[in-house]
């Protein structure tokens, strides 16, 4: 067994049921006292968008298309599977609520508050055209350096 | 190198395609005499799921609409690219065979001959209206305290 | 913190932002000094294809149709999300090339400078019906066993 118990997750996709998956996981560990990274990269940056349309300077035409067309924040995420044009995730937050499982906008701020620590991708952020100003408040942002230094030093490492 | 050999796999997609690279791993692993914790979450519950039809009590009627668009075990799984309506899949099982490659039933048999531990995350059950009569027997049923608690233990930890 | 840095990546999914992750994260640990093990299995084997029609002896004619339908290397892949018939490709690219991003290719040859492990699935091989002369230069055939053994001496370990 590792002397540690740090976490690792880096959340590309940005879909509805990848991204609840990986709060669960992020706040179960937190909740046991682990560290956790979260790292947003591709499309998991949207699970990290406001949701108003924010104006923002120094895009390129193709950036700002990118982000144009890309959800916006938790409520905009689609599923993987069974998407229906967005009947889908209304079903399942539907049925999320009737089961009393948490909402990804209440497990974000539970993992917030269990100091769960949220990382953007720069990389990603240029690719997809995302700034700084259109992302929720308290992230921190880096590179795949600071990926591997905190993967070096975790015991669990996933790539959602 | 760390002093254990346990393995865990998060099988989050229910593409016949990531299952049977999930149990290829796990059998390969515990081959090597390695323990291994297979843990279900969200679509890859549908490679539990008896090919029956299987009455239950106590869904909600959103729980039911989504256990009955959901495909019922290993032999319904779609491919996660080129599905073509359910031929992908056909075609790849027929090339399996052609070439020995074992089908998922019976990498899923080998794996609990070899004592492979396959585990159904409750959580996910109630979102996706699935009960545990609906699923094969000899599985465990948990939650994400138990994968973490596992997870800790073990030394390859994947999300597939 | 474990005593070994060496990283292991099983890149099944041939999607050009996935591959791109997978490519970011192998040459990011390689400049770090860490060994890194890249095994191409299912899907991933696209981004190694070879981008002429390459003659091929033995398959079965649905082989044949398999590999016939699937991308021939980096320029070919879609994207997992946002595809648009091959539009959203192009953007991704030109956007990287705005944007000072390296692109597959680029990173694909770095990682061969660095030392990083290119390896194909051979059971993948077999089902997608892709034979060793497809396939780019350089790269190591092996299996399941290989890649367990190699993840048992890693400390990181990522299904991408």
């Amino acid at each position: 067994m590792a002397d540690t118990t740090k976490k690792t997750l880096i959340v590309f996709s940005g879909e509805l049921d990848k991204v609840l998956a990986a709060f669960v996981i992020a706040n179960g560990a937190a909740a046991m006292g682990d560290d956790v990274n979260m790292f947003f990269t591709f499309w998991g940056l949207n699970a990290l968008r406001r949701p108003e349309n924010v104006r923002t300077s120094g895009k390129s035409s193709l950036q700002g298309m990118f982000a144009f067309m890309m959800p916006r924040g938790p409520g905009k995420l689609t599923l993987s599977h069974m998407n229906f044009a967005g009947a889908g995730p209304r079903l399942m937050k539907r049925v999320m609520r009737q089961q009393h499982v948490s909402s990804v906008e209440d497990l974000m701020a539970t993992a917030r508050e269990q100091g769960v620590k949220m990382i953007a991708c720069t990389m990603s952020m240029d690719v997809m055209g995302l700034k700084r100003e259109e992302l929720v408040d308290g992230l921190e942002f880096a590179g795949v350096a600071t990926y591997l230094g905190e993967a070096d030093e975790a015991n669990v490492n996933l790539f959602i």
